[in-house]
Formats: C-alpha cells, structure tokens, sequence
C-alpha cells in the first residue's frame, strides 16, 4: 500500500475537560480504506529545561509518576500555556520547580511526543550556569523535589532506569551534542 | 508538600476497545488530597530496533502518523504481543516492517514511554549486520516504506526533525553508547 495522508471524514470527542483532550476521528488512511474510531490526544506543546550548573552537574526534578505508579527523575519542564513563548515556558517551569535560574539558554530542539497518537511536540532547552535562588514555586497538587546529578549520577540513573522517562533522555542526549557545539543563545 | 506514592481509590473505563484502554481513577495523591478523575492510558509494551548494516547505516522506516499530521521517519517496532518475548517481539517487527533480518542482537534498555499518563515502556534492542532478506510483511492498515540511513543522514534527519519521534531519538543515542562499548549478546 503505498503511502498517504490520512483524511478526517468525522470527528467526536470521547473527553474534553481540564486534564484530558480525547478525540476518536474517522479517518480514510487510503482510497475507499476507512477506519473508524482512530484515536487523537490533543496536547499543549511540551518544554523542558536541560540545566547544568557551573560544575557540570545537571538539575533533575523527581515526582510520583501515576500512570507508570513510580518515582522518577525527570527534566524540569511541563506545559507551555497557551500564547506562551517555547522559552520563557522554560524558564518558568525551570523557576517554578526547583527555585533555578539560569544565566544562558540555548534551544536544543524539538520532535513528536509520540505522533501516532499526539499532536504536540516536545522542546529542549539547554541552560548553562544555573544555580538555584530561591525557594520552588509548587501548586497544592505538585509535590517535587530537586537536586543536582554528576555526569556520572546521571549515567547511573539513566543505566537503572530512576532516569526514566524516554522523552527526556533524548533531550538529554541532545543537549551533550549541543554543549560540544559552539551555538547562539535563545531569547536574544 | 512531601513526596508521596498516590492511592487508587476507584477506577473505571473511559474508552476500553482494540485500539485504546483509557481509565479515570479516582486517586489520593497526598493524605486527604484527592484528583478525580485522573486519567491513565493502559499499553503494551513498546520494542524497537535500532538496525545497523555493515556499512554502519541505519534502517527508517517512514510512515503517516496521523496524530501529529506528518510523515516521520521512525525506528522500526511496535507493540509487544501479550506474553511475547521482548527481543522475538524486536526481530518480528523488524522483519514484517523491513523484511530485514540480523546477525546479532543486544538489548539497549528500557524506560517509561510518558510515565504520568502511561503505564508501559518502551524498550530498544541494537542490531548488527541487518540486511534486508525478504519482502516486508504488512497488513491492510500498515503503509511503511524502509531505507539506510548513513551517519549523516541520521543527524540531518534529527536536525530538521523528519526523524521525528522524541522516544526513537533516545533509543538511538543509547545504540550509539551501546556499540562503542563490549556488550553481551541477546537471546543467548
């Protein structure tokens, strides 16, 4: 079968509240080949912070994880508000989390949460010089904590799996590259 | 407020079909704190391969992910069969996306695909030598084309972000890791 871009016929939504935006679409995925229903999350646009300090250490946040029913170290980061600016959602949910800031920003990147099912991307910032200033800023539902990972913590984390949302790990991975590559900074 | 494993106190099915299992729990995430719903998306397992020649280059494949709207250039997988081995489920997708067949197998690791709403991990196996041997097995829904990818072809992809899926993109840096270091051998 070769290939082609599918076309909505019809479209409901299964759930739309505060926390979740389901769609189920009926989707021609090639001429006369219809399947129906074809699941859609719709999601805001996703950010996430990679923060070393002037040592090389890098700033991970942990957090139960429900889905999953774990604890894992993750990249601060989270939803960017609608209207919101990549880098400023950044450097809030950097700030928010963990009380950091950091003194340069450059983008990383950004590729498909998960685009089969997803609408949204996810975007990594690197952020050099970062030191935590004040106090984090948590909402009554967020319990967080945060602290700073040697380049060889973080391998170890990554190897048993406490690091241990994919997601993250390749903006890990990216930002490495990044720092090893002269690049200009973000937000001017 | 202190870290703290969250509680289900009920659950029920929001979509339960052969495509999604969507659940909304009524969940204590701090003692007397309740969040209802909460949504949870049930999966299985996801298993990658991230396929080398002996040239060093990489097998894509490239498909329409509806979610997102875009073609990407993705690591070829897919979902774990219930009960089926993690590195069989590795070689099967391997070869009925690609036709593609393996000289040696290492497992690279696993971690959570979205830990907060997900309860399955995604898992990447390294393989050598590949060589397309046969004719790709797909079914009636699947379009999927294959090619090699050189080093530069990869990096280019990542960059302009055609190797779209942030999870695949973690896989692959790990494979990097992998093959420059002495590893066992999958599968025995």
């Amino acid at each position: 079968m070769p290939l082609f871009r599918w076309l909505r016929l019809a479209s409901r939504d299964v759930v739309r509240d505060r926390w979740v935006r389901l769609r189920a679409d009926c989707v021609e995925i090639a001429p006369g080949r219809i399947i129906d229903p074809y699941y859609v999350l719709e999601e805001n646009a996703w950010v996430h912070a990679v923060a070393f300090d002037a040592a090389d250490r890098l700033l991970l946040v942990r957090q139960y994880r429900y889905g999953a029913g774990v604890f894992t170290w993750e990249l601060p980061g989270g939803n960017v508000d609608p209207g919101e600016d990549l880098l400023a959602a950044a450097q809030r949910e950097l700030t928010e989390e963990t009380g950091a800031v950091a003194a340069t920003w450059r983008e990383i990147g950004s590729w498909y949460a998960n685009p089969a099912r997803q609408d949204n991307r996810i975007h990594g910032f690197l952020a050099a010089d970062a030191r935590i200033v004040a106090a984090p800023e948590l909402d009554a539902t967020e319990a967080i904590e945060s602290r700073w990972f040697t380049p060889a913590e973080v391998e170890a984390a990554i190897a048993d799996g406490t690091f241990g949302n994919v997601m993250h790990l390749a903006l890990y991975h990216r930002a490495l590259l990044a720092r090893a590559q002269p690049g200009p900074r973000a937000g001017g």
